[in-house]
């Protein structure tokens, strides 16, 4: 391979750069999602435990850290509503820099509040993203700040890539790995290093379908922008890598996949339940293509790794996004039932759902629709159950007691 | 201190019997929660990622190591609707021993599956969970199979134990442990070990309002048994400590404090959106007790450790609970507002709530009831915020739009 516009020497003293600040995080073995996907092990590189959330500050800490004495004064601008606005924040508090982040009007007050918690200037600016990044920049060229760009910069790349040398020692036979990609900056910066150990190791990029612009780009061997993009996994919503992505990204990447946004609900729900961790949808991403038919990994005896990026998800929208994936896993079921006989009826209702086994997670009197029977009253109910065979003897038990009739269904 | 019931060596003995079978699970240092409580640092020692979701493999696995041909010949019963039944069950799976859970009749589907996935027989037996108790003391009796019982044995209690060297050894500066009691069988190994180092390290019991026995017993120093009990933590919703236990705590438990379920809630989800990792209630209890004014704690300046027992939480009951803890946190408001002009004036009502940063969660036309006039739409809003004051500007927004007023609240 030839020489790149990142070097693993880069990478390495990247890595002695970030050193004292940032965490090694763990890598998690997990024998369930290695039994789920064929693979001879499953490796979860759980940077969601990261410092900020996510694996932004590596990036942006190394960007900083190298930044002159008159730049470091000028102070330092950067847009996002996301994991890079808390990273640049975060950087800047430990460097002594002033940091501004310009975000759009919708951002949340919660996003605000974390990235003015770690000591940057918020200053809301454009409807949508792509306002607030022009802003930035107009402003970095009359104030004199430095921009620090979320990932078309060699120094960040560099600090994403110290998760690839701590790889390499804490699982040395690694066969794939699979990362996200929204602009590219971790892939690259990984995937340096990860070739650079000349060990065959595959390197697969991971995409939602809904932002799916790098294995056409690749393809293509072009930038290829997408002019709509629409996902769960706001962290990689992306419509396109830049300049130094794309050069470093033809060179270690093998492949790219993409994954549905309900497969990346499953994800999240599934990292949840069986390691206890919690994943943004960028984050659960990669395991969504290590579990993907579709996706034909063929990842049968190898040794993966999934880096879980980032898990910084607002607990309603993981709420939401566990309950998509157990519909999505077959394990929730909802339907509408025809009751005679209420409310008493409802009592047995509910004690056939506890003597099947399954959690009657909601129980509403629903508004009367045209399907019902006007003698008897409509009642939508919300199961929980070990898989789609135990929902549906669930909902024939129903059906089958007197009175009550099961209207619809959300299985098949 | 006296030699007791379990010694230091026979949870060294219990240490390398499990060695090779056990996690070693990660101490995670939080300054979230250190800032939060005013402690110099606050350690999760992470047992909800140990094998089985729990630190109840550790003393199931001791104890049927133990067993002599014989009795592993015969097997081992237990009865357990929870964490016990999965460690007997993996132990049995692993010291090739057939084990028999008994289960009472109300156990959801997916317990009773988690329970068989790790080669248990499970037997449905008993209204109550003292029937099922009471079956399996029977069998065992009948058949000659070992009952293992879930906290009042020495072996099991050694087995627990064994979190305690590894917190020595990952935490050596510890001045304070707090670890949740149910019947006890965890404080009381943990305790033994971090007493005998001689290092003045307090031993704190936490417990739900709920379930909260063993501080009447402590001080009464004899076994107070609770008639009823009622908590979100099913993992210590327990009415009593046992011989064995109540021997040990007696030495090595400083003191108890109990939580409401309430700061449990709120503990489950601080501890999904700042360590990014998912905690049963049982589990929560004790990071609960160091953020509690009331607990009068007093960690300031203090290394303290919280010992996060389990993860073995149903997904929507996670979510249920982070909910709650949402309101606890006074990040949630619901509000009945009353409308003109539905339903146009609901796109008023979504712009508001964006413009001020809050995440509208749930928007629904609501039934009408007597505070409504008959000439407005009811709405009910559930609100996503950064604090109390946040929501309450998003309210106040609302309320001075024209044709809205805000009914009711849930923010005082």
């Amino acid at each position: 391979m030839s020489e790149g516009r990142v070097t693993l020497a880069d990478i390495e003293a990247a890595r002695e750069r970030i050193a004292d600040i940032v965490h090694r995080t763990p890598l998690d073995t997990s024998r369930t999602f290695a039994e789920l996907s064929g693979a001879a092990s499953v490796g979860l590189k759980l940077e969601n435990v990261q410092r900020t959330g996510s694996f932004k500050i590596r990036g942006a800490y190394n960007k900083m850290a190298q930044l002159s004495d008159a730049e470091r004064e000028a102070g330092v601008i950067s847009s996002s509503a996301g994991n890079h606005a808390q990273g640049v924040a975060l950087a800047g508090d430990l460097l002594d820099i002033d940091t501004t982040i310009v975000v759009p009007e919708v951002t949340p007050a919660a996003k605000i509040e974390a990235t003015r918690g770690y000591g940057a200037a918020v200053v809301v600016e454009g409807d949508i993203y792509e306002r607030s990044y022009e802003y930035a920049l107009e402003r970095a060229a009359d104030t004199g700040e430095t921009f620090v760009h979320p990932f078309d910069d060699e120094a960040i790349v560099a600090g994403q890539g110290t998760i690839g040398l701590e790889l390499l020692e804490q699982y040395p036979d690694i066969d794939t790995v699979l990362v996200a990609i929204g602009g590219g900056g971790l892939i690259s910066g990984i995937g340096t290093v990860l070739k650079a150990a000349e060990k065959d190791i595959r390197v697969i990029g991971v995409q939602p379908e809904g932002a799916a612009h790098a294995k056409p780009s690749l393809e293509a061997d072009e930038i290829r922008e997408l002019s709509d993009i629409d996902t769960v996994a706001e962290g990689i919503a992306d419509t396109r890598m830049l300049e130094t992505t794309f050069d470093i990204a033809r060179e270690v990447v093998d492949d790219v996949v993409s994954v549905s946004d309900r497969e990346i609900a499953a994800a999240v729900t599934l990292l949840a339940e069986r390691a206890k961790t919690v994943a943004e949808g960028a984050g659960a991403a990669p395991l969504a293509a290590a579990l993907s038919d579709e996706a034909e990994l063929n990842l049968e005896g190898e040794h993966v790794v999934v880096v879980v990026s980032g898990g910084n998800v607002n607990l309603t929208e993981h709420a939401e996004l566990t309950r998509t994936g157990l519909h999505e896993l077959e394990r929730y079921a909802e339907a509408r039932l025809a009751l005679e006989g209420w409310p008493t009826s409802v009592g047995e209702v509910a004690e056939t759902v506890e003597a099947e086994g399954a959690e009657l997670d909601v129980l509403e009197r629903a508004r009367r629709t045209s399907v019902d029977e006007p003698n008897r009253v409509p009642v939508t109910v919300g199961l929980e159950g070990s898989g789609p065979e135990h929902l549906e003897g669930v909902l024939e038990g129903l059906d089958s007691l007197e009175g009550v009739s099961v209207l619809e269904r959300s299985l098949e």
